[in-house]
């Protein structure tokens, strides 16, 4: 099977247009098919200040309501999208922009309320990953925008992190993927505090221990369960690494 | 070669939900291959609005600078195109939504400044139908918002009837072309003022005739120019008709 490429970036690098620069600079370095997943982060706070929206956080969580919805929908599946499109193209890779409506590439759920109620944001049921990869094997590059839909005709907000990983399990029938989180830190690093503590590769064993010593917490835990889940499901290894580091060869490597 | 109905639908159909709604169910009901090209009208005006961007007008026209380009690209390729594909898609049809900078689509360049600077404004160039065409021989039903690119990395606000007359012109090597724009009169009047005097059907001999004649005027001449030059590059007809009627076999059809 032929070598798939999935880079998620965040908001951060995104709403930068140096760093964004850099990384679809270095994204076009990368040989053979590729798919870019991207947020928009601040991007979309700040549309919400000009128009007066209120941003509300519930445990460093945004709510989506109707017109936050709206918000996130310009600017991720708008703005940012179509932008980094034409930015590729400039490149002269085959850049195409797509949502999870489009055809109807992510149905999600909104998420049932129980304690907090999120709005309009889709947990993914289903990914139709046949005409993703006819696209990829016709050699032009998605660019998805985290915005999924409910087949109802409702869009909904989801979080990029679990587009990028529904979408590589997607893939993995199809395709060798290997799936790059791009994160503010080197990777899963022995002491979050020294960025010289990078752990280079971890299997499911050592995990389970590193969990168990305290050594990796918090936030990391659901991406490195996302990160084992997407293994079992077929993807071929996950690497944590820095955005301006893709092609080093370097962060933290999950393999099975 | 197999039919394509190319349905262009302006802002007023569209920035209404009952309207849009009515358009999208009509547009269903059409048998055979389809596109749909929209606009996002006075979307894209409150947008500027709630932001505080003054909608600058030069004789009748939006000045695109870099503020309303971000607003158009928001509106037209992020809120109205997305919300247009989900729309389709729990009517179970396979849409995917598009702009001029996916897969190189549409190519256009900046206008010149020459009395007026229209800003950011992409007169198209070149049209790459092939992909296009594949898509849709998959069954998909592209949806394509108006904004275009440069291939430098610039997006570019694009007149929709232009678009929708350039990708006809770019699929009638593909398939039996059928370009309709919806209006808001019932077609072509022989007077503007009685509804009643639709022309139902216009050859080049009988435009010239009316024009000389004075009953053909002001922004329906370059309408009806572009729908000659479109049947000219190998379209079937073209047929300008209301966005209500579009099922009824009504509204003008310009025929070789």
């Amino acid at each position: 099977m032929n070598k798939l490429s999935l880079i998620k970036v965040g908001g951060k690098v995104v709403e930068n247009p140096e760093t964004l620069a850099k990384l679809l600079n270095d994204f076009k370095q990368i040989a053979g098919y590729k798919i870019l997943v991207h947020g928009g982060g601040k991007l979309a706070t700040e549309l919400s200040q000009k128009m007066g929206i209120e941003t509300k956080m519930v445990e460093g969580r945004r709510i989506t309501d109707r017109e936050t919805l709206e918000v996130v929908t310009m600017v991720y599946a708008g703005l940012v999208n179509k932008n980094i499109v034409a930015q590729l193209q400039a490149l002269h890779i085959n850049a195409m922009g797509l949502c999870g409506a489009d055809f109807n590439l992510i149905r999600s759920s909104k998420r049932p309320v129980k304690d907090i109620d999120y709005g309009f944001v889709g947990d993914v049921q289903e990914v139709q990953g046949d005409v993703l990869a006819d696209l990829i094997n016709q050699n032009i590059v998605p660019v998805v925008a985290p915005i999924t839909h409910d087949r109802q005709g409702q869009l909904l907000n989801t979080n990029a992190d679990t587009v990028a990983n529904e979408l590589a399990k997607a893939m993995a029938p199809h395709f060798d993927v290997h799936l790059y989180y791009c994160f503010e830190k080197p990777g899963v690093l022995m002491n979050p505090d020294d960025d010289n503590s990078l752990i280079r590769e971890i299997k499911r064993k050592e995990f389970e221990q590193y969990k168990e010593e305290g050594i990796i917490q918090g936030g990391m835990i659901p991406k490195l369960d996302n990160a084992f889940n997407a293994l079992a499901c077929g993807v071929k290894e996950v690497i944590i690494t820095q955005a301006d580091r893709l092609l080093s060869g370097g962060g933290t490597h999950i393999i099975v």
